[in-house]
């Protein structure tokens, strides 16, 4: 399978029955292979020093921070588009994010893409990095905004072209979060911010927990059907089922075709609970291979092969057919061999976005099994730092973020973008109201899934989503052009 | 002498001829004992655990942040006066900023005095807490900005009177800088700002570095007369004739009561041309005793002390009539034994702001002698950085507080009252044009000195001073107001 899913961050968390929630959101768990540079886009790889601590002068240390640019057309002082890096390789939101690449002739912009450090080639310690919390306590969202400034101070002292250049921020998902947070933290350096499909309200407190399952279910039933739905409801008592029988777990570990045999039902569970996440989130209309090799509108192309089987089969029937429509999926290429379905998938990002989670983001989920289609889940701040205490030596700051980040009091943000699709699970995060951020932009894509409106145009796009970047592009030249008029 | 300017931190840097500045700007310069507590104002005194570092999990040690706080009129879910601590113990700021005291009613407001990390008691080393780099390297802004959230945090979390309670930030001086840049990055958590009297522009590259004598100059001029002005400008050389006699040094040391002979003469020059910017700085209508006991308008008091002599005096002259004149200020309450002008006055401030100097707050500052009254000073920051590095072994990162806290693009920066007193040298380096910071309020107070409008009111008072203070009164009620309606 080559599933990648970083630029997603998928969150699931702890599954069937369990009382409380003992794993934490990993957006990285379908990413087993580096990413693929298709696309053909020119960039420049470039590195500089930058601060391990940038709020203290008690450490002086350094490291390299990649960024990568593209000054094909850029005049003089004209706007940088600057993208956010999230967690993952900057190459991959470089690869998937059309839209800047195809508006920077017209805009006669510089790129640039910046990585996030502790991801890709930003590594502050090498082999080191993720050794211990003294080493990976630098993973912090301020930090990494800290880093972005670096970037653009050295752009604007380095090549004059760059002076006074109006910076747009622009991001997806947790890189959608940093863009937003770059323009109210440094809106004397960022113009405005596009935060596509920003989960900006996902940390303790802010939101439902069960918001990213019951719109995952929704999409289900609006893309796939409410047949399908029930399908999935019934799945997960019946691989429990399964399980306890007999040589059940060697059965669920050959007919999912597994990489490695199960030594408990578990972690298949919580597998096939982000699996089904991730489907609504990359439902988009045509073949996506950003994220592996997608079919297009997955979600019914997975129902259609999951819907073979009715709730009145028995639990081993309705093993059979749900490992039959996974497969369909994540097969879809014939590539695949077997299924990874372990925490400890290669890639250092996998470890480093569960560090950050048990850091500073924090992400609460659970489900109902009713106004979902999932395993009921709790979601225990207790347990959950506790677990973090055990892993990793560290406990979240849970109230952080919400303090350091504005929370839901974003009355004074201005100029950015918030845009969400309506079939993205992780929509239920996010600024939906225009009226939470009066001087901001809400943008809704009913047919929208996760950040499709920073992809590359495509012949089967939805409208709404023609419209979105429409609106965007205007947006980013009107701030443009008010920055340059002040 | 008594002479405590932790209130102002008066910066005059090197002096007569040398070429280039070695000596930072120094606050505590005049501080010598601790501050007095005569007014009568009742508060609590509270201690939390706040972390050294907020900005990374690397290293979880906190110390005790000091506290006060006063909700006599407090209502539940009512306002809270937050003074945002400067360079000096915090109880300096909760005696001498009346304003809040007088209002503390009307508004039904709590009233909270937070003090600056790495002054008054809130060491987070104790005696090893000016040791080296490795320990005061967290007295950053940022930190204590987080220090101050912490306290908010704390508040509401144990109180549930302080919940949803609009925080109106207060500060003056550096503490007015501290105001206006906690709203600018915690809008989420503070309603509107007072900053008074705050050179917010007093960074490299943002002001010209004459300012500050060139204004105390104007104020001279304008509280004293030209005549002052002209006796000054000839003071710094008839010191430099002098010294260069036989026991010139031994002749100035006693002329001017020194409590230890002198080595060169540079140093007394270096405490001359602080106190003569201190005179402006605190050129209040009344005596004040805020800075130990100053005569009512100590400029007139001070130039008419002076202009018992014409330049044509010898030089020997100038001096015995300048000592004369300074002592009739420095002991003008006849307690003063001697005049201490050593760096290493005593009181940990002293250093500690030094040291921020050499870190975050670099304030260039130089003099012409023609524009200014004062000796010729250049002003160079790579030698200064080098002077930081011998000294401490730390250097500034002089471009980073324009990038941090906004520099001049301020469009964003939303209901702060910038005020500034036209007598004052600071003023300089404030917000002085109501267009540079189109939602804030700028109000000048063309009587005022160093941040007379937070002083408690006084009969001597200046009508543009009264009128000052019930504008920010205003504008604070309405802050409140819009704070509860969202």
């Amino acid at each position: 399978m080559l599933l990648i899913a970083i630029f997603l961050f998928l969150g699931h968390v702890s599954s069937a029955n369990s009382a409380f929630t003992l794993r934490s959101p990993n957006p990285m768990r379908f990413m087993t292979e580096p990413p693929k540079l298709t696309s053909g886009y020119v960039y420049e790889t470039r590195y500089i020093d930058v601060l391990l601590d940038h709020f203290s002068f008690a450490d002086d240390r350094t490291f390299k921070l990649k960024f990568l640019i593209s000054t094909e057309f850029h005049e003089p002082h004209g706007p940088v588009l600057f993208y956010t890096g999230n967690e993952g390789p900057v190459e991959t939101f470089a690869e998937n994010t059309g839209f800047m690449w195809e508006h920077a002739e017209e805009l006669k912009a510089a790129l640039v893409f910046a990585e996030h450090r502790f991801y890709g080639s930003s590594l502050p310690f090498g082999n080191e990095t993720f050794k211990d919390v003294e080493h990976f306590g630098y993973m912090t969202a301020e930090q990494a905004l800290a880093d972005f400034v670096s970037v653009i101070e050295y752009l604007q002292l380095t090549n004059e072209n760059f002076t006074d250049a109006p910076v747009i921020a622009l991001g997806g998902s947790y890189g959608g979060i940093l863009a937003a947070w770059f323009r109210n933290k440094y809106p004397n350096l960022v113009a405005g911010a596009i935060a596509a499909s920003a989960p900006v309200w996902m940390f303790p407190n802010m939101s439902s927990c069960g918001e990213f399952n019951r719109i995952a279910t929704d999409t289900f039933v609006a893309s796939g059907s409410e047949e399908c739905r029930q399908n999935i409801a019934t799945v997960w008592n019946s691989i429990q089922e399964v399980s306890k029988g007999p040589a059940g777990l060697q059965f669920l570990y050959r007919t999912f075709i597994l990489c490695k045999p199960l030594v408990s039902v578990q972690p298949l569970i919580d597998y096939l609970v982000d699996f089904v996440g991730l489907l609504a989130m990359v439902n988009y209309p045509y073949e996506a291979s950003f994220v592996g090799e997608f079919p297009a509108e997955p979600v019914k192309y997975f129902c259609r092969n999951l819907n073979a089987f009715s709730s009145k089969d028995q639990p081993v029937d309705v093993v059979l057919r749900t490992a039959s429509a996974v497969r369909s999926v994540t097969n879809y290429t014939k590539q695949q061999k077997c299924i990874m379905i372990d925490d400890d998938l290669p890639g250092l990002g996998v470890k480093a976005w569960d560090i950050q989670t048990c850091m500073e983001m924090t992400i609460p989920m659970c489900a109902t099994g009713v106004k979902d289609m999932f395993p009921p889940m709790d979601w225990d701040a207790e347990v959950f730092s506790e677990a973090c205490f055990k892993k990793y030596g560290v406990r979240p700051r849970m109230g952080w973020s919400d303090k350091q980040f504005w929370g839901k009091r974003l009355q004074t943000a201005s100029k950015i973008v918030f845009s969400n699709g309506d079939l993205d699970p992780w929509s239920g995060f996010g600024v939906q109201r225009q009226e939470d951020v009066p001087q901001c932009h809400v943008i809704r894509i009913p047919n929208g899934a996760h950040h499709l409106d920073l992809r590359a145009s495509n012949s089967l796009d939805p409208a709404d989503v023609i419209d979105a970047r429409k609106q965007e592009l205007d947006f980013i030249k009107t701030w443009i052009r008010e920055w340059k008029a002040t």
